[in-house]
């Protein structure tokens, strides 16, 4: 098995933290792209045992049990735990770029990206609206992202845009591109032989027949004709408010959401914990976990690696079914 | 301790089937304003034990324990479960404004409302968007829906009308009147001596610095500052996605939310069965099963009397608390 490339992540957030809890817990096979120096002096702050070992390729074998290995990205300043500086925004994307290029040649067989601070990138020029776009560019894909936990997959057809203007960018080509995908990735990446999709309402009640809104019948169910004539199983609109009850949870494999909250709120209020960002649609493996920076609490040592160890495991289930069916 | 006023609603709804389940299960005291004789032929239909009592006037002493006590509505047809006729319009309307009458002249505590269908009641020349904003005509006060669960409360700014509309129509005004309607109920309704209110973002990450949406400084933040000037203690405005969890929750009683779906996903998410649609503002006290009509498994014997039992004992509570201290 390919080792996973982890990004670094913003360095004056809580990736380092949580990557060396997540060494200690027991990840699958890794490579850290981060500052050796950074994650050393960090594990002695935090009183963490976790031996740190630079490597010059991926090459070099390192047992992960042994040390916790690290391609070398150098930061341009030392990182303040808390105090994000855009001087270093040129190291984390390095990171990123770095680790994506190493998947999309093979050498890692995924990558798991460390969250970073848009406002801390954008002040260095950084062009993307995020993560997943940029990673969208470096690979030359159409990325749609998945929030995946143990009790529920959402994927928000529209993301990180104003409600306002999430309303006026859907469209039944972006439920039906969403929606393929998933439906691929599910065969594919999750071994589910024969995905049932959810798709979600944009309006109280689905719109109660046109009393509360329009989309459902102009932009939505159009949507689940074009799917339906090609094979895929989907069912609703539902009503957004009922759709993530047990029963109704049981009846689908993914739910296709018409924006972001629609679809973060039920997956956060049901597992806060476990939740991973599951990029689908990219030639490589990409998962983060579901959390951001968490600038006010990096200095404190108290954040949780369950969502990064969660985002590592699968990463690695992903990878393992490609290489095994593709 | 005053009986409640148990309305009919929709008799081709599930409404008649839970109310017989409530009275079995052991309900506080109660007058049903409905038709004793598809009751009782419903009762017999369903196999269920209730003898139905004809009474003309809430002085007609009942003991609950001996019988299911009703004031008469009379059906203008026969109720046909999961066939809803609009000519019983008329009835459904009745025994509404029967309930609300006695309510406000104190024969009765509190008014439980069974489901009714809009789309019925349209027909027939509905002037009203739904039941709480009739029960707002009735009673001369604006009303305002909170949705409460064992695990949350929940009160919705904006309510039954598209997501496109309730952006449109989202004010600081309106948050700042739900807002003081629900500390003023926490208060007094449901005895919370220092209400703690979480107010939600509009936007994902709560607008992010406005990179995400402008409405949390233009219209959510003026609001808030409006209620911590009147001594309201206000929290916000949260990201939606991450206000819903078990550690959120236990900071605040009851969520202000933007629209519709912001609030019922969550609570509908973390208990389907014992949520309770509860009327606040009026000089009344009302409350319902925060579910519908269910016509599809109307005929079906199935229906889940949970959510109207809760709403009968909450009406009992607030009655109850409001008699000891109004």
């Amino acid at each position: 098995m390919r080792p996973l490339a982890i990004t670094m992540g913003d360095p004056a957030g809580i990736g380092g933290e949580i990557l060396l809890k997540s060494w200690l817990a027991g990840a699958p096979p890794f490579i850290a792209f981060d500052d050796p120096k950074r994650l050393t002096e960090l594990a002695a702050r935090l009183g963490l045992p976790v031996p740190i070992r630079s490597i010059a390729s991926t090459s070099e074998a390192v047992d992960i049990a042994q040390a916790l290995p690290v391609m070398p990205i150098q930061l341009a300043v030392p990182a303040e735990l808390g105090q994000p500086n855009s001087a270093n925004a040129g190291a984390i994307t390095a990171s990123i770029r770095a680790a994506v290029t190493m998947a999309l040649s093979g050498e890692v067989g995924a990558v798991v990206t460390n969250p970073i601070s848009k406002a801390v990138l954008y002040e260095a020029g950084f062009p993307h609206p995020g993560h997943t776009e940029f990673l969208g560019e470096l690979t030359g894909a159409i990325p749609v992202m998945m929030l995946a936990s143990p009790m529920l997959r959402v994927v928000p057809v529209t993301v990180h845009v104003s409600l306002r203007r999430a309303l006026d960018e859907l469209t039944t080509e972006k439920i039906v591109t969403a929606s393929r995908v998933t439906a691929s990735a599910l065969r594919h990446d999750f071994g589910v032989a024969h995905p049932r999709l959810a798709i979600a309402g944009l309006n109280p009640h689905a719109g109660e027949g046109g009393a509360l809104g329009a989309e459902e019948a102009s932009i939505i169910e159009p949507a689940m004709a074009v799917l339906r004539a090609e094979g895929i199983t989907v069912s609703g609109p539902w009503p957004p408010d009922t759709m993530f009850t047990p029963a109704a949870r049981a009846s689908y494999d993914a739910a296709i959401c018409m924006y972001h909250d629609q679809a973060l709120i039920p997956l956060k209020t049901l597992d806060m914990t476990h939740g991973v960002n599951v990029t689908l649609g990219l030639p490589i493996v990409r998962t983060s976990p579901d959390h951001g920076t968490a600038f006010d609490i990096a200095a404190t040592g108290r954040a949780d690696p369950a969502s990064l160890l969660a985002a590592m495991w699968l990463a690695a289930e992903i990878a393992d079914r490609r290489t095994r069916t593709g």
